[in-house]
């Protein structure tokens, strides 16, 4: 089954609003093992949303189109799917009462313009709306569907999960699962990574498939069928042989991030952890604090922008200041060590850099950067050259601090 | 002059990216005054992008591709391009050199498939990518403009502005200028903002809308015309009578950030600023080093999960934190004044909190959260109640501890 979504609305056309309708039905239909190969936006034009429509017949066994569904002049949408189709529309009895006790629960007077949102096809389904006004409508038409949804996202997601889908399950005897598994790097670029599982890309049932995602190269592994047990047992295998390939690259899968692994070695190993932050502002304590009970391992840090700072709360030594500079090999190992010591961590990550736009030279350029990660037996201390804005160089490094940390426990 | 926007993608149909290149592409186009009335969006495959090209060089003047520029076999979008409309693609040399130079200065090994980048088309341009390897491009052909731009947002938005857009305007002589200013309150609610100037909203040219945008409400004014001087008058003119209404609530326009007004406060006052966090967790800080230049006025933070941590670096007393608890007025208030004393500021903020999701009790239940902001002459401790994820409420307490102090500088 092939399907095709249209977005209607001239206010998606002039970014005013950023559609997330399509990609929620994207999902849902993808679950069903329903293919999308194509999305389209029109905006409030009657003949370009029948040109859409009609297109879209041509390629696709399902046509979903949502939006245009409201009381005002400019609300078209199934206008046009009667034009485009030659369906009659007509009142329907039960979406009339709808609409009118929706308006007398909210003490509102009914205007003459929401009635016409009761008109549907001859010969359709109503599709009842639970948070507004608009019903949806679905209708079956030349050996193909065609539905109409609202356009505000608070009604059209129930609208699909308790009314579309089950429709679309029953009348095409969609019987198939997807199941997807995310696999997540942090320590390689995705060329590299993807050189290393070359042969294992592509494949049809299950589908693995590289993606930069922020700072992250992932590997989506994707199955589909109606056994469930062989679809994910065909995402392990999937799986077993990415993880063959790339082995400790990959810092964990799903809903993972890499603050929360970081965190997880840490907990397992009973070390608890301070940062000491220059050029990334906070950065790192703040990804850490996001982890749902990070209190019990992550316990401190300084964010010493200034000098003196380094030297008051983390006794960085003058000397060191002075002779290599704030941004250097030595006063990044001051800092981490001075960390432990000063804040009372097992372990310890520091950071310094230039994240610029100003503050760089030709010898130390905006993007430099310092990482230390220390633990009790163990100290590193590496160099960074990072490109972007001020907020990238930030982003690039707290991302490659906590990748340097999980390489440093598992010894990589 | 009409546009049509192409995003490809097969991430794109089955939903696991949100597009927000298109609506961004949008925005621009309009202030050009560009219509766009289509935008489609399909997946990897060579044959579809070259039809869906195809379809759009029909009905517009200007194509413009998004994504698929990547150095993998999945990224086609050129492939087509010189498929659809005949041109040869050619080795651009200075392209070649970007891509080098890009992995020379990350230490990274390049691969042959991050040359394939370094291909554009025969009699076409390069638009440079400043911030990724894959140049962009743009091509003139049968009266038409094709250009095609790297899928990921920040390469992809510097090679518009400041690359297509002049192109454009200059190419086809554009003279319609679209202005707008966004006027920003962090202190008030939406609607109690919007009672505030209701008669003011709506309008023609220039229109004035209320938005809420993050945690913030903000009301844009947008004006259009071929006279930019009077474009720009009229919306002073709304500008005024909005800030007459509005006064010191409005904290900022258009690019302003609480945090860079807050540092420019400070900044003209001379006064240093330090801060304490716990349940921000250094999201305070971090907000506050993302402004350029903030180095000047912002010295150091304390990010104190632990009770441990608040009294050795804070010298928050151990009977205040065993009385009171970590989270309550007191400790908020020792917090500001320890970070004074042991950070050398001339302000703080010092903010303690349960950000959730355990953690909590009826007494102290997740979401409470004590703010304190001091300055050489003044103490203001404040209790906060706020709802949301984690990560919400985080965002929300460093949002209103930004504006607590702002207000404290004002003396409002």
């Amino acid at each position: 089954l092939n399907a095709e979504i249209i977005c209607v609305g001239t206010e998606l056309l002039l970014g005013q609003i950023v559609d997330t309708n399509s990609t929620k039905l994207s999902q849902y239909l993808a679950s069903l093992g329903v293919n999308v190969f194509h999305k389209s936006t029109v905006g409030d034009n009657l003949q370009r949303i029948v040109e859409s429509l009609r297109l879209a017949a041509s390629r696709a066994d399902l046509v979903i189109a949502c939006g245009g569904l409201g009381p005002t002049q400019d609300d078209l949408t199934k206008e046009a799917i009667s034009a485009a189709f030659d369906v009659p529309m007509v009142e329907d009895p039960e979406s009339v009462e709808h609409i009118r006790s929706f308006f007398q629960r909210r003490r509102i007077p009914i205007a003459a313009s929401n009635l016409k949102q009761a008109l549907l096809f001859e010969g359709g389904n109503a599709l009842r709306n639970d948070f507004g006004t608009a019903p949806g409508a679905v209708l079956e038409i030349d050996g193909r569907t065609i539905a109409c949804l609202p356009g505000p996202p608070r009604e059209l997601i129930p609208m699909v999960e308790n009314q579309l889908l089950p429709y679309l399950r029953e009348r095409h005897g969609l019987k198939r699962v997807l199941r997807s598994r995310v696999l997540r790097l942090a320590g390689m670029g995705e060329s590299a990574a993807e050189e290393r599982v070359k042969d294992l890309l592509g494949g049809s049932n299950p589908t693995v498939a590289p993606l930069l995602s922020g700072f992250e190269v992932t590997f989506r592994i994707t199955g589909t069928g109606e056994d469930e047990g062989a679809v994910e047992a065909g995402i392990l295998e999937a799986e077993k042989r990415l993880r063959q390939r790339l082995g400790k690259e990959i810092y964990g899968a799903d809903d993972d991030t890499l603050e929360s692994v970081v965190l997880g070695h840490l907990r397992d190993r009973g070390l608890s952890l301070v940062t000491a932050e220059s050029c990334t502002g906070g950065l790192i304590a703040h990804r850490l604090t996001n982890v749902a009970g990070s209190s019990d391992t992550f316990l401190s840090s300084v964010v010493c922008y200034a000098n003196a700072a380094k030297e008051s709360l983390l006794g960085v030594r003058r000397v060191t200041l002075e002779g290599f500079g704030a941004v250097s090999w030595e006063t990044a190992r001051e800092m981490a060590e001075g960390a432990m010591r000063e804040l009372g961590g097992d372990a310890a990550i520091a950071v310094t850099g230039i994240a610029g736009p100003g503050g760089g030279s030709d010898e130390k350029p905006v993007g430099l950067v310092y990482i230390a990660t220390a633990l009790p037996s163990a100290l590193k201390v590496q160099e960074y050259h990072f490109a972007g804005t001020r907020l990238d160089v930030k982003q690039r490094t707290a991302q490659a601090a906590l990748e340097q940390m999980r390489r440093a426990i598992l010894h990589l």
